[in-house]
Formats: structure tokens, sequence, C-alpha cells
């Protein structure tokens, strides 16, 4: 359903919908980030491979999962964007002001609201990884880290 | 904890954890993705730019939410793997054998069962996106789409 014009919290042209009454299936929080940004207004629109450093804490039980992580150059980051609301089919971002369908912008905005993005890899230290230039919130929930896709493969004869 | 090598849902090597007592968010499936596969053994192990056309069929109240998405070349695709174990933090992929972390590599298996692949976007009929060379089951619920993000995210399926 539309909301009226006069919901303070979306803008003119957005569109709210009724959400499910129930979700179908259950992620877990395996780590928390660390960025420099403390508040939504300051964190940038993407992030940039020479971004500013940045921290993944891997949770207990997950970070035995890490192992062999450090052969990744680039990993792919998956985040809950816990701030975000997630009933907006459409959306007017206010850096170009046009209307768009929630699935043509990368907006924190969503049903489901993951972030996903491939960062360099700086360093491994324990169950922290150190990269560079995420855009997200201090304080995000982890849900996965992945290779880069076209760094998957048969290791080289010169790994362990 | 270690599962006893004798259990036989694990290859030599592999460790399972037990799994959390609860699950920290929750997600909609807000569609369902149709594939030639219908068994996980004619998965291919990677998606292809290439590989044969798929349908995206996005469910309601979702479908106003793709409002502008056929000017994306290619989109990103997010998918929860429905048929994966989560608690496994070390595997011994078939083909290769060795020992990895789970977050060293992308197996479906993983304490969140979600895919990404960026696919060109072929056609939009109504609530349906056809794309290329998408790597999942018949069937699998969709979590997100986005359009690509230039430059700086997932890297997509495989060149031709």
């Amino acid at each position: 359903m539309n909301r009226p014009e006069t919901d303070p919290t979306i803008r003119d042209g957005e569109r709210a919908v009724a959400l499910p009454a129930a979700t179908d299936a259950g992620v877990y929080f395996i780590g928390r980030i660390h960025t420099p940004y403390t508040d939504r207004s300051e964190c940038p629109r993407q992030g940039r491979a020479d971004g500013p450093e940045c921290e993944i804490e891997v949770f207990e039980p997950w970070a035995a999962a890490l192992e062999g992580i450090e052969n990744a150059p680039r990993i792919e980051v998956l985040y809950w964007l816990h701030e975000a609301r997630r009933d907006l089919v459409a959306q007017v971002p206010r850096h170009h002001g046009e209307r768009r369908g929630t699935f043509a912008l990368r907006s924190p905005v969503r049903p489901n609201p993951i972030g996903t993005l491939v960062v360099p890899l700086v360093a491994v230290r324990g169950n922290r990884l150190i990269v560079r230039g995420l855009d997200c919130l201090d304080g995000t929930p982890l849900i996965d880290i992945k290779p880069e896709r076209c760094a998957f493969g048969p290791a080289p004869a010169n790994q362990p």
C-alpha cells in the first residue's frame, strides 16, 4: 500500500509496502565490522579500494573458518545493514533526486538489507581481517566472507 | 566441536561446529530462481556469463521494486542456498581435495548460505528477469537484486 504523502519518513515519490507477516530464514551475525563511520551521514556512497583501513572481527565459533583466507588478495564481504528500513519498493535518492525501484539501486534500504562489497585484504591478525575501503557504519554485523570469485580455484603449486 | 571421523556426512579433515541456539535477523524470500539444474550434482561450480538462460521470478509485493532495472546491463543476484548445511568451518572440496576454511571457499556450505553472482540481464518481462549463467538449483529462493557496482563489487561470472 502507499503511505500517505504526509508520512514524514519517506520522500515525495517514494513508496512503501506492508512487510510480510513472517521471515522465511534466519541469519547469524558472525562478526562485527569496524569502520571510521559512526553516523550514516558519514558513510561513503560506495566503498573505494583506496579508502581507509577497516577491521572485520570474526566471532567464535567461526574464526577457524578463516584458514587459508590470507591467500585471497581481495575478499567479498556481506553485512547486515541493521539501521535500514525494509519496506520501500521505490526510492528517491538524495544525490540524484530521481525515483527508482529499490532493485535498480544499491541503497541500504531493501527487503533484505544485505550489503556486498569486494575489498582488498591487507592483513590477517588472528580472528581479525584488515581490509580497505568498506562503506558501512561502525558496528555493522558481519554475515559472510568469501574469496573474490576470480581468485577461486585450485591453489597454485607453491601454496601450502 | 569436531564430529567423529566416522560421521558419514563430512569428509576426512572437515570440521563441524555447534550452531548458535538462535539466529539474529530474518530474511524474506522475495522470489524464486528458475535454472536448468534440478540436482546439486548438475550445478556448475561457478556461474558463467555465457551459460544458459535462467529466469528470476519476483513475488509480490516486490515486483514494483524492479522499476528501472532494465537500464542495468548486469545485475547482482543474492540467493539463499536452501539445501546447504551451515555448520562446517573447514571443508575439503571434492574438486581439489585440500582442506580450506569455509571463508576461503565459495562453497554453498557456510554459516549464512547466501550465494552472490553478477550476471548479464537479457530481458525484463513483467515480474520476471531473464539472465544468463546462474549456478544454483532450480527453485532456489531469491533474496536480493542490485545493479552491478561499477568497478568495485563482486566479480562477474566468468567471461566467455
